[in-house]
């Protein structure tokens, strides 16, 4: 890990990507985390997909780098060892547990004046959500497909959650900086609903159907507005192709050997494609069987030596599984990957921080915990409690271990 | 705008939308944001959608509540300028400008030593992609999709874009941290294949593959490895129902009148649907014809209540315009947005940071600036420049102005 937070400590109650993701952030860049699971695991640590032991993949991803330490929730002491959890250390307490609980901010901030807690929430109305309850409410699914086909198809990169994880992160730091002048706590809640609403909002799609009254037909595999699709060489190969500029566009049409033919159909229509964007979306239908018929005299080798000198972007298609080797520069060969042990006994490579730092060690990626693998460290460390008292609480079964 | 960034101010050379959405969400939180642009507009300045005025609605949304100065870069004094920005101020800057050109960290850096450089990538090696080859790449279009078409779906939401901008905010925030007790100055690189490399990581996609050697075949709307779908109400309103914990789960079936149907198909398969969420996935095409009995029994008023009595989670779907009136939560009644005109003419609600912070004033929203709108006051104020200076630029055609 990076050690740019070194010397932060946060404290997770939070299952499922959102939360999690977050305090991964945030102990990819050097912060300590301490993340609070019921004894024998939430209701995450089984969540697809799973190794060949059994083990969840999904909780050994998004878990990586924290420390754990286990609670019988069932127990009102493990409850109230919760809340000092939350409260301790730097009170910095990233949750998904519900805004009016025994983990609201009103309670936390009662034990601490200036507690930071950031919250996931589903509804900002603290109604329950999942990114695919949300994205289905917003019309996502309506708009992704293929135009001959009018049913609603939902993402499975859960998006929402995703941007909510990285969001959050950023939002407590900004919380903490002001902290550190202000000495003031705050509860920050960053819904999926208002995430996903925003997003939306920002990229320009609410407004266009508010001043249009109308919803945006689906373009299948087009980039809406400009010019970007999937074409196949004469190969079978499948390319998603994106040219802008009207460097990278006339480029192309050369590449292709199909200037002379976009000519003659600018000139018939009266547009510029080479200037204008949006023409090359509006009659796209008229443009896409001249660049098939380009992409169907080349073979993808040939295709790709073109797309490089026109300094267009391109990828071929891969599966997941076809992109390890591939596309080497995805996992095979990326440096922020590492092959690591995970805790449910396979070997696979997982990554540290999405980001890179000329100059800085980014270190190794660490395995997460076994759920509980923390307990006794965490309770006298940072809650300072005596050997005694940790013996009392496991054999009154409050807290277990791994 | 919540002020919990004020008095940082941040210089964006960017376009599209991962820089621009990470500048944002810096100046949603109170940091004041001047970005720079080619004058007369940039590469984004016209990207679809557009308003009724030809207005970029995608470059409005983008841009809210930043300042604007123009430069016109084939001048390489404007090209200094850009540098003297950059490295002005707080020494804070995002770019998507390329690793090795005339913004190049090595570059600001020999002006301001602890100068922070936060660059969105496409390639962490360099090489152009965009969100759409970069998830054609990578394979989440060969997940995405209904199981009886092949073809592949792209998404039409930007979701690498959106996550690599969130992050960016995070990372920079991060670094400015970190600066304030070392006084160290640093790149930091956010790649778009970074960040979706290391999120299918993190959600176990990548290990699942890895240890089967084998891809994940479609599973259409099914959320993977749980349960979670698209049913039919008997009035044709389609929802998406997801049902996680065994309490949610009983609720359900009971609610549905499907109880006795599925203990029958539990005892059948010998296995035990209320404890083990994958048996629910695995089963689907023996379950998912219960439960679609289920939903065509009742009409969508009364499936909500029983939705709302078992605690699952659901949405009906709705197109993004049905959602403003059905789902007034998302952008009808959500306090996150307020009525502002924008630079181009329209009218339209606009959102400020997709956060909640109990207690504090959010602010209003503030439209996107007209490109160069701010060139002389940026001049002036942030870089120290006098009239005569300001009036030469203008002169010489090094700046432009709205």
């Amino acid at each position: 890990m990076y050690q740019l937070l070194k010397g932060m400590t946060v404290v997770e109650g939070a299952a499922f990507i959102a939360g999690p993701s977050c305090a991964l952030y945030l102990a990819q860049m050097g912060a300590r985390v301490i993340r609070f699971d019921q004894a024998g695991g939430g209701p995450d640590a089984r969540r697809w997909p799973l190794g060949p032991h059994g083990e969840s993949l999904y909780w050994e991803g998004l878990n990586k780098g924290k420390l754990s330490i286990a609670l019988d929730f069932r127990k009102p002491e493990a409850r109230e060892l919760a809340q000092q959890l939350a409260t301790g250390g730097d009170g910095l307490f990233v949750t998904n547990f519900p805004v009016d609980g025994f983990l609201s901010h009103d309670k936390l901030q009662a034990l601490r004046d200036d507690q930071i807690t950031l919250r996931v929430m589903g509804w900002a109305d603290g109604s329950p959500a999942v990114d695919y309850t949300v994205n289905a409410a917003i019309g996502v699914p309506y708009l992704t497909g293929h135009a001959d086909d009018p049913r609603p198809v939902g993402h499975v990169l859960p998006a929402w959650d995703l941007v909510t994880g990285s969001y959050s992160a950023f939002a407590l730091l900004a919380a903490e900086r002001e902290r550190a002048t202000s000495g003031k706590g705050r509860e920050i809640r960053v819904a999926l609903s208002d995430i996903a609403a925003t997003s939306l909002a920002n990229l320009g799609n609410l407004a266009e159907v508010i001043l249009s009254g109308a919803d945006r037909p689906r373009s299948g595999n087009n980039l809406f507005g400009a010019f970007g699709r999937d074409f196949v060489a004469n190969d079978g190969t499948r390319f998603m192709l994106v040219a802008i500029t009207p460097k990278q566009w006339n480029g192309m049409l050369t590449g292709l050997g199909i200037a002379e033919d976009v000519s003659a159909l600018a000139a018939e229509l009266g547009v510029d494609f080479a200037r204008d964007e949006g023409a090359r979306f509006t009659w796209r239908e008229r443009l896409d069987p001249l660049v098939e018929a380009g992409f169907a005299r080349f073979t993808a080798e040939e295709l790709e030596g073109q797309f490089a000198a026109a300094g267009v972007t391109w990828s071929r298609y891969h599966t997941l599984h076809e992109s390890i080797t591939a596309e080497p520069r995805l996992f095979a060969d990326n440096p922020l990957f590492s092959e690591l042990v995970h805790p449910g006994g396979s070997s696979y490579p997982a990554p540290g921080a999405p980001a890179r730092i000329p100059g800085e060690d980014r270190g190794d990626a660490s395995p997460a915990p076994v759920i509980g693998a923390n307990t006794d460290e965490v309770l006298a460390e940072f809650l300072g409690l005596d050997s005694g008292a940790i013996g009392r609480l496991h054999d009154e079964g409050v807290v277990g271990q791994a």
